[in-house]
C-alpha cells in the first residue's frame, strides 16, 4: 500500500520527501491544506524509528495545524515538517541550511518555524537560504509562550463564563499540571488575577519555588487532575485525558496548554457525559502560533495580543453551540474549522 | 519501511505526492537531481494497480532522466511525474489543470512533458497554470519524434564506424522492430543513406505499406531480434534484449530506439560477451529530450539538430572507454554521466 491508502492521509495536497546527499537531509515536509493561505506549522527534529513512523507524526501534525489555524481565524493553512535524526547528535549547520533549501522550493506554499528539537538558533539558519520561515529575530516577537498562556488564560475565563454566569478568577481554585514556560506564565497571570492556585510538576525546585512565589499547595504530578478545584489546567504532555483519568477529574472545567489532551477521540465525549466542561486543545493554546502568524518586523504586540484575546470569543462560541446540539466540544470545534475552510 | 528505505529510492532530492480534492488528481512528482539544473521529465497517465506502483514507477524513471539528460550535454536535471488513473476514462481538464497548479507550486524544480497517456493538447491544459512545461505550442518545435529518429540514424552511424571503420550506411542491412512515429521516420532515414532494410511491427497494414515503399524484407516482430543483419534497431517496447533474445541476435550491432531495452542491467555485460555492440538505449534516444530541452518559441531548428548530432560523439566517447577497458556500454554510458553530474 501507498501513500494515498495511509490510514492518515486524509485529503493532503502535498507530501513531499525531500533529501540532500551532502549534508544527510531526511525530511518529510506535509502540506495539508490551503485553502485559507499559505501552510504554517513548525518543524520537528526526532530520532524517528523508521521514515514510515515520520511521515505518520508529519500527516497528523499537519492536519492538526489546519485545524488551529482555521479556528483561530488565522488566513493560513495547516503543514508541518518533520526532520529524522536525532537533534542532539544528528543536528549540523548544513543539515538545517539544506532543510531550508528545501522549505525554498515549495516557494511558499509552507511556512515553517520552530518546534521539538529545533531551536530559535537553529532557525535563523534555515531562514540564511529562505525567508518563509516564521519566529526569527527578523520576523517575530520572540517566544511564543506568553501569548500561549495569555490565551489559555483568556480561555479559562470564557470557560467559567459559561459554566457560572462569571468571569472573576477571584476565589476560583485552579490546578495548573506542568510549569514549563507556558504553565509558569499561566499560574502567574491566574494568581494576579485572585485565583488560589494548585500546582504539579515532576521538577521540585520548579514547583517549590513557584508554590513559595504564589503562596500555592502542591500536589503530586499523577494525582494533579484529580484535585479538588474549579479549573484543571493541564500543561505539561499530551494524552493526560483517558479512560484512567476521566473519572478521578473532580474538577467542572479542563482549560490548559497541552496539545493532544485527548487520548482518544472519544474521549470528548466522555468529558461531556460527566458534565465536565473542556476546552479543545488546539483552540485555546493558539496564542503560540497567532503571535508567529502575525508578528512582524519589530512586533506589534498589541495586534497579537488583540488576536489572542479573541480566543475567549472561539471558545465561548463552541460552549454554547456544543450545549445547544448536547455536542462534545471538540467536535464542535471541528465543526467550526470545517465550516471556515469550506467557506474560504 | 518508508521512503527513504525503499529500494527505488536512490538520493532522490525530493518526491512530491500531490492531491486535489476538486479534481480527484492523485500524482507522484519525482526529482532525481537538480545538480545541471532543473528536473526535466514527462509525465506519464497510468492506471496504475496501487500509488506503490506509481511510486516505483516515478523513483526509476526520474532517476533514468537524470543519466539521460547529463549524458545528452543538457544543463538539464532529472525528473518524472505520474498521475494515478486511465488515461481513457479518468483524464479530465480539472485534474490536467490540477496537476499544473502542483508543478506550478515546485517553483521550477521540475518541468514537465507528455509522455505516455498525455497528449500534446493536454499539456496546452497543463501549461495555463504552470510555465514550467516544455514541448507546448508556446515552448516548443511539436513532435519530438523526427528528432528522436535522427540522434538513432546517427548513433546507428557511429556504431557502424566503431565496428566496421566506415559509416556509410550503403548495402548495409539493418533491421528495425517496431515502426511508430520514430521507427518509420528512421526506417526512412536509412533507406534514403543505401540501407537494405528488414522491417518487423505487429500491424500488419502499416508493415506491409512501409516494406512497399522502402523495398525491404519483413520478419515477423518476436522473430525480428534473430534477423540476418549487420545492424538490429529496436523501436518497440522495452525488455527486448534479455535471456532468450540475446544468445538468438545475428546483428553485430544493437542500436534503437526503444526505452529500457535491457531487461536487467546484467544483460549489458551478456551482449558484451557475445560481441554484440551494444547503443545504450538513453544514449542513443535522447534526441527527442533535446530537442523538448532545446526547443524555443518560434524554434531553433538548426541548433537543435547540430545537439542531437553529437549523439554520434557521445557514443564514439562510450564505444572507445568500453573497448579500451572491456566494460560493457551501458556500465560505461552511466559512469561518463555520475562524472558529468560529480563535477557540476
Amino acid at each position: 500500500n501507498g501513500m494515498f491508502d495511509h490510514p492518515e492521509f486524509r485529503g493532503h495536497e502535498q507530501v513531499v520527501f525531500g533529501h540532500d546527499r551532502a549534508s544527510g537531509l531526511f525530511t518529510i515536509i506535509a502540506v495539508h491544506d490551503t485553502r485559507l493561505g499559505p501552510a504554517l506549522g513548525g518543524c520537528r527534529m526526532w530520532a524517528y524509528a523508521s521514515s514510515a513512523e515520520a511521515l505518520t507524526d508529519a500527516l497528523r501534525l499537519s492536519r492538526g495545524m489546519t485545524y488551529k489555524n482555521a479556528l483561530a481565524g488565522l488566513d493560513l493553512g495547516g503543514g508541518k515538517a518533520v526532520i529524522i535524526g536525532d537533534a542532539r547528535s544528528a543536528k549540523t549547520p548544513e543539515l538545517l541550511a539544506a532543510f531550508g533549501a528545501q522549505v525554498d522550493r515549495l516557494g511558499g506554499t509552507y511556512i515553517t518555524a520552530e518546534d521539538v528539537g529545533i531551536s530559535a538558533p537553529d532557525m535563523e539558519i534555515v531562514a540564511t537560504r529562505t525567508d518563509h520561515v516564521r519566529g526569527t529575530r527578523a520576523t517575530g516577537l520572540g517566544d511564543p509562550s506568553p501569548y500561549t498562556a495569555l490565551g489559555v488564560f483568556c480561555g479559562i475565563r470564557a470557560a467559567l463564563r459559561h459554566r457560572f454566569g462569571s468571569d472573576s478568577l477571584e476565589g476560583r481554585r485552579v490546578c495548573v499540571k506542568g510549569l514549563g514556560h507556558v504553565g509558569m506564565d499561566l499560574a502567574g497571570q491566574l494568581h494576579r488575577a485572585g485565583a488560589r492556585l494548585v500546582l504539579a510538576d515532576i521538577h521540585k525546585p520548579t514547583l517549590e519555588d513557584a508554590a513559595a512565589r504564589f503562596g500555592a499547595e502542591v500536589v503530586a504530578a499523577d494525582a494533579a487532575h484529580a484535585a479538588d478545584v474549579d479549573v484543571f489546567a493541564p500543561c505539561a504532555l499530551g494524552a493526560g485525558l483517558n479512560d484512567e483519568t476521566i473519572p478521578q477529574i473532580r474538577a467542572g472545567i479542563v482549560a490548559g496548554a497541552a496539545n493532544n489532551q485527548l487520548a482518544e477521540e472519544r474521549h470528548d465525549e466522555a468529558l461531556r457525559e460527566r458534565g465536565i466542561l473542556y476546552a479543545p486543545d488546539y483552540a485555546i493554546n493558539a496564542g503560540g502560533v497567532i503571535s508567529i502568524a502575525l508578528a512582524t518586523p519589530g512586533g506589534d504586540d498589541a495586534l497579537v495580543r488583540s488576536k489572542v484575546e479573541a480566543i475567549d470569543e472561539t471558545l465561548t462560541r463552541i460552549f454554547e453551540r456544543a450545549e445547544r446540539l448536547s455536542l462534545p466540544t471538540q467536535q464542535v470545534a471541528d465543526t467550526l474549522a470545517e465550516e471556515r475552510l469550506a467557506a474560504a
